[in-house]
């Protein structure tokens, strides 16, 4: 069992920054999330995109603000359960919380803090007999760990960013990358599609299209792919097949948590801390609805901010705690680290 | 008159912010600010620290934020009215604004945000016979451009940071500069106590310490000061004298508006868009006050961001606002300039 203080759900911005703002007030953080990587929307769907709109930033990628977002809160050394979908959710005696995952993993909190987007993000599959049969025995919706490919065969699926660029990157690692696509345009960033032209044009990635993956084969695990191009059936011998069809967002299992739901969100008291009906349990960011609400990654920081302090308060019943300024108090890290700004000195001149 | 969709008061991170959030909504904004440059607080308390919780920069310099904030908003091109403070409010018959400041300069709006901070900052004068008659006439509380002193004789007096760093500034325009403090020590950062001293031993900047200044002499300029030192008194001939002994912020005239105040800050309804009891006045950032209010710097973003959504509807009657992410939409600049990500492009690969 994961013990922590505050358990967040989703790792997106407001969920990352929702570690550091909980550091500052010495509680700790573990994270779930459905993806494999953290980043929420932003990793998963336009890593290597502008954002205009952030304050103090004229203009960051998506993907580095992710990643300065793990840099501000990793002093606070939060957990993260990547990979697993939050399922189920149980309220103990003490008001306490244990939520599991679709994997099984369980996690005590004296408060969850559902930062969850919109939603899981759940895999769009394509449709074919046996496919569930050969989940994890061959086929991955996500590339967790590239190092799973070397020297393997691979066929990827799909016409976008994640296809271009996972066929690129696995290019250098499996012992041969097949992409299949329904058409012959490719829909991405031009330097991915510029580079994928290049990598066929020298040997590296075998192209098939206009074709369609229409069947598997094999044991226990997949041994080959049907695919279909010019009205012919082919058979491919293969070790894995990745899909990558893009990501639907899920409010999925939440949604039976008991929880006010609005259009999809999750209704809070946006007049206080951004609570749920359910104390203890608090929604921020995207997955929140209240009257005016924007789903803005900078409204999601304020509401991270202000959850903490309630939290605070449910974790330390009758203390009261006084707003110090990162400034003037430094930023005292759980892994021992400090930071600190240059303090004044007193000094004569003479 | 100046006139303008929202005239916000306070040129803080707050004020600097609302610029951008209001330029996505095509709403042009005018700040007024008491300080000569922008930045509020940070820029006139804090410009060399680091502060470490704004959202997305593990550490950022307040001055660097601020100038990230100009930037970010400049292609909305605000107006300032800045050194002068906003004095008086009048609501004309169909709803809009005409604020004045204590200078005459006139305001038009539609909306008026007040960002003021903790209030108008104005400095702490010295105890001294005759201060008001030499005041633009030799005495200066702010530097405001430094080109006025060139080749002219100048005494400051202080002891912090703003007397260490214009002394060091002003060493190089100036003809003479003396600065005076009632004791050896100065308080400050390392780096500017260092280069005072070299500066002085270079015969650069004139030193009198421990000494005060105790009298001015002129007729209708300012001529000489008299300066006491190991108690006899000598007088010492000066084009300026600029007393910098801190800054004190004060709510002041804002106070007198008919606007519910509490704690010396203006109640607001956090739970729509931080409108005051006055509608079509807001007040942002750490002016404002309501249940669990944390005098954040992010949380003036927010404040700021949903208050121009409000903005939006009472300059645009009856017209309905869609949200568009900047990184989907892009930027477009009043000045003409489009900040845009790059387009995915739909290309074969063959
Ligand atoms: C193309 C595009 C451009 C955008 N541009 C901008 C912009 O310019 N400015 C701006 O402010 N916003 C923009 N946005 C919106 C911005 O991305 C969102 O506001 C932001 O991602 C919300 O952050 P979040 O942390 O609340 O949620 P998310 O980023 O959505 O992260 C939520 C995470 O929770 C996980 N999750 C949900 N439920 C579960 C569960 N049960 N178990 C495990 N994990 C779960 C999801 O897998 C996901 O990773 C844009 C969005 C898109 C798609
Ligand atoms: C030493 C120090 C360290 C800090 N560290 C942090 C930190 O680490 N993190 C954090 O989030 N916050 C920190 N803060 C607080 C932070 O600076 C404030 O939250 C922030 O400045 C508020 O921004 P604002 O725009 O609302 O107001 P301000 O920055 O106060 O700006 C308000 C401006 O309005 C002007 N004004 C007011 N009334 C009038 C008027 N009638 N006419 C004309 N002008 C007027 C003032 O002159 C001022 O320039 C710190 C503050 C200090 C002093």
């Amino acid at each position: 069992m994961i013990k922590t203080d505050i358990l967040i759900i989703g790792a997106g911005p407001t969920g990352l920054f929702t570690v550091f703002e909980a550091g500052l007030l010495k509680l700790k953080c573990h994270i779930i999330d459905a993806l494999p990587q953290p980043g929420g929307q932003l990793a998963e769907l336009y890593p290597k995109k502008p954002i205009y709109d952030i304050p103090g930033f004229p203009e960051v990628l998506a993907g580095d603000l992710v990643d300065n977002l793990l840099e501000q809160g990793k002093q606070f050394e939060p957990g993260f359960t990547l990979g697993e979908r939050a399922e189920t959710i149980e309220k103990l005696e003490d008001g306490s919380f244990i939520v599991t995952t679709n994997k099984g993993t369980q996690h005590h909190a004296s408060v969850v803090a559902i930062a969850g987007g919109l939603g899981s993000f759940e895999p769009r599959k394509p449709i074919l007999e046996n496919l569930g049969h050969f989940e994890e025995n061959g086929v991955d919706y996500f590339v967790k760990n590239p190092e799973q490919y070397r020297d393997k065969k691979v066929v990827i699926a799909g016409g976008g960013d994640s296809a271009l660029d996972w066929s690129i990157f696995l290019a250098d690692v499996a012992s041969e990358v097949t992409l299949v696509h329904r058409r012959n345009e490719f829909r991405g960033a031009l330097d991915s599609v510029e580079k994928v032209q290049e990598l066929k044009q020298a040997g590296k990635i075998n192209l098939i299209t206009p074709a369609e993956v229409v069947g598997l084969q094999g044991e226990d695990k997949l041994e080959a792919l049907l695919i279909e191009k010019d009205g012919e059936t082919i058979s491919k011998a293969t070790d894995y097949f990745i899909p990558l069809f893009g990501l639907s967002p899920k409010l999925g299992p939440i949604g039976d948590w008991g929880l006010e739901i609005e259009k999809n969100a999750i209704k809070v008291d946006n007049s206080l801390d951004y609570q749920t009906n359910i104390p203890g349990i608090f929604a921020i960011g995207d997955v929140n609805t209240y009257p005016g609400k924007l789903k803005l990654i900078l409204c999601g920081f304020h509401e991270a901010t202000m959850m903490c302090q309630a939290a605070y308060n449910i974790i330390n019943p009758g203390k009261k705690y006084v707003l110090k300024y990162t400034t003037v108090s430094g930023v005292d890290g759980f892994d021992g680290t400090k930071k600190q700004a240059p303090k004044p000195v007193v000094q004569a001149i003479v």
